[in-house]
């Protein structure tokens, strides 16, 4: 019997088989597609967008439809307790598999690219496999992320951080939308009064790989086709309180005024300066405001406000933390006004493997794809599976930098791009014994 | 007989009069005690505030008590079409009345002093002449304005606006709070149907003067207990639009944003320092704003916000919106959206008559008053009333400047002053022919 080395076919081998191993983009096409339709508004075409929001009808009937494809490519789709459903194909018994795969849940009035190629793609690389009747000495395991969007349950709920270990008591007694999450997880065929059954150990697989839309322009606006994600930002988000005074706007003379909204006004400047001014990519947000009382004829007395720094760096996200904080002690001083930050959030970020970045170079030098190396601004199921393993993401283009909207786009040629580069990450990755 | 001139008491007479006639400070305090009860909340006290909105139960309970009063001092109370209140004492038949008064109605959790002093203050003036036995030329009329605060239905209908002539087919078909504005005049006895009746001509009255708290803080941080009103400051308010592009906060580089939100704070702080700049009393405020989609995550892509400025000449008004709107094409081109202004609405200013500013400061004088003149930020029934007769305004301090809050106070001591310079002040006039 062959070492399990010599089964394995290397990644430059792969790239010089002819015809070389490939995925069928007319067919992610169509699976798009008529994914598409579940979520659709009534009346739309594929460009009206989706709202699939996890455990809505839409996502049963998508979920349905997926089982369904997953089976026609002669492979059994297993469902977690927390509802995330894998599926196996090939490799040594004795190796951990390969992971692969994205969410289709999306977010009300949200775009057919997000997670949708991901997992449409993660398939594909199985049936590419098989059609090439590769043999891998690691097993591929698709995945479908039951729940990634922060719209059910809110923020720390995604699907994927059951299976990384976060599960505390009381988890499933949550409720939204009227809805327990016990509920809502038994709905989609999960188990949850077995939920502690979907959490996997550290080294529980070989690596993970996931292919995503960038939802951001910087690949749109350099014509580079693969991004090479060096990691996912860490966020910090602060829910700020500023009180003034509420007063007569025709009666208070404009030295005398405490006036909230033009604290708050500076506050928003002073983020954008401090997170535009130092070098790196780190961004800064203010993106809700409430004012009271709120009405033309008074001055605004109380607002509350967020302020978000996303960044790879912990170190980076504290010290932009700390220069808003001084700011708004300088703004608060400046206006008469009362200011304060609490840090309501942090989100910490995760870097991506140095192994299975290379590994997507490899794929991308291959197929002569450019590439350039960012961070994910945004969160994703990679996040949370980075704990276990070693993590890496590819993204493709999004047109305008457009995500989370109807008008989201990611070019047909694009899609097929980025899943012929999922494959041959993954087959990279499978030639090494660790990442 | 005696010719009408003859008969006339002239204020120098008055003040020299021992005792020279005065109105009862402790009876004035007793019925703003009483009427604070009308409207004040469960369980709570004098301090507690009032909500008394025009139409409410609390409303109409006071309006009996009010009558009540009216008719403990021998005089008759009539009621015209639009529910205000007016009652006449002594006067000669073919000279016109000098018309005071003010308002009882408040906005939602307002104060006690607010309308409710210029109002009894009135009482207070005839039941003062009726004591010290004067024989006026004119006739001495009091009235209750039925409805002043645009909390109920909204800005421009206050019930001295129809007495001035405001009045427009559909008036009465108005809704608010899902009542229709003729059922709401009904409520308060006023006839809704004959509405045309309450309209009145100019000339209608000799004179109209108001007692009224500052509602700012001029007068109380100089320590000078009466404010003579130089005119009531005209109002021009816009609605504006800042267009942006909503986009994921994470994803979406600094300089690649188009963010609604850091153009709404910009624009903030520009009406503040184009308000602040020039010389004069005008003042800007930015007091209502919503963005959208008002997510800590998403950047803001779209603003609306209110643009108020307030001054006594329309000239400055002019200018100060024409600064803005220059301010906000170089905003919208600094920050890539597109802003746009609507003057949603313009509030003509009123000029106080100098013959009753005149009479103010000649009773103020005989008292031993100091006073300050000032222009009115606020908008008050007298600005209605200015367009039928000379009107003047007399102000008292506000303690800290506070209105339209449980927190709004006036001292029972300056409420006797002011109530004491009205009666002065409407013996002053009695003795002019024309003002």
């Amino acid at each position: 019997m062959a070492s399990a080395s010599a089964l394995a076919i290397p990644a430059k081998a792969w790239s010089r088989q002819s015809p070389r191993p490939a995925v069928d983009g007319a067919r992610l096409r169509n699976r798009l597609e008529r994914l598409s339709t579940h979520g659709r508004p009534p009346g739309g075409t594929f460009a009206s967008g989706v709202s699939r929001v996890a455990y809505s009808v839409a996502d049963l009937t998508a979920r349905a439809f997926i089982i369904d494809e997953i089976k026609s490519a002669d492979i059994v789709p297993r469902i977690d307790a927390a509802g995330n459903i894998f599926a196996r194909y090939g490799g040594q018994p004795n190796q951990p598999a390969i992971l692969f795969g994205s969410h289709i849940d999306s977010v009300p009035n949200g775009g057919n690219f997000d997670g949708n190629l991901g997992f449409f793609a993660a398939l594909e690389v199985i049936q590419a496999v098989q059609a090439a009747k590769l043999q891998t000495r690691h097993p591929l395991e698709m995945v479908l992320w039951a729940h990634e969007e922060s719209t059910a349950f809110g923020i720390g709920t995604a699907a994927s951080r059951i299976v990384a270990g976060d599960l505390q008591a009381g988890d499933m007694d949550r409720t939204w939308n009227g809805m327990r999450r016990a509920d809502a997880i038994r709905r989609i065929a999960g188990s949850p009064d077995q939920i502690e059954t979907a959490v996997r150990g550290k080294g529980a697989w070989h690596s993970y790989v996931e292919l995503h839309i960038e939802q951001g322009g910087t690949l749109d606006q350099a014509r580079i086709p693969i991004g090479i994600v060096e990691g996912i930002v860490g966020i910090h988000r602060y829910d700020v309180v500023i009180e003034g005074f509420a007063n007569h706007a025709g009666t208070t003379p404009m030295g005398e005024r405490q006036d909230a909204l033009v604290a708050a006004s500076q506050l928003t400047l002073a983020v954008r300066e401090i997170a535009a001014r130092r070098q790196g990519r780190q961004v800064g947000t203010v993106g809700r405001i409430a004012v009271e009382p709120n009405s033309p004829n008074v001055i605004p007395g109380r607002v509350t406000l967020s302020v978000e720094f996303r960044d790879l760096s912990d170190q980076v996200l504290r010290e932009l933390g700390d220069a808003v904080t001084a700011r708004g002690a300088a703004i608060a001083q400046d206006t008469g006004t009362t200011i304060t930050f609490a840090l309501a959030s942090t989100n910490l970020g995760a870097p991506a493997s140095s192994g299975v970045q290379d590994a997507i170079a490899t794929a991308a030098s291959a197929l002569s794809l450019q590439t350039r190396r960012l961070p994910s601004g945004a969160g994703h199921d990679a996040q949370q599976i980075a704990r276990l393993c070693p993590m890496g993401m590819i993204f493709v283009p999004s047109v305008g930098g457009i995500s989370h909207s109807p008008k989201e786009l990611t070019t047909w040629d694009d899609c097929t791009r980025g899943a012929n580069v999922l494959l041959g990450a993954v087959l990279a990755l499978d030639a090494r014994d660790s990442v």
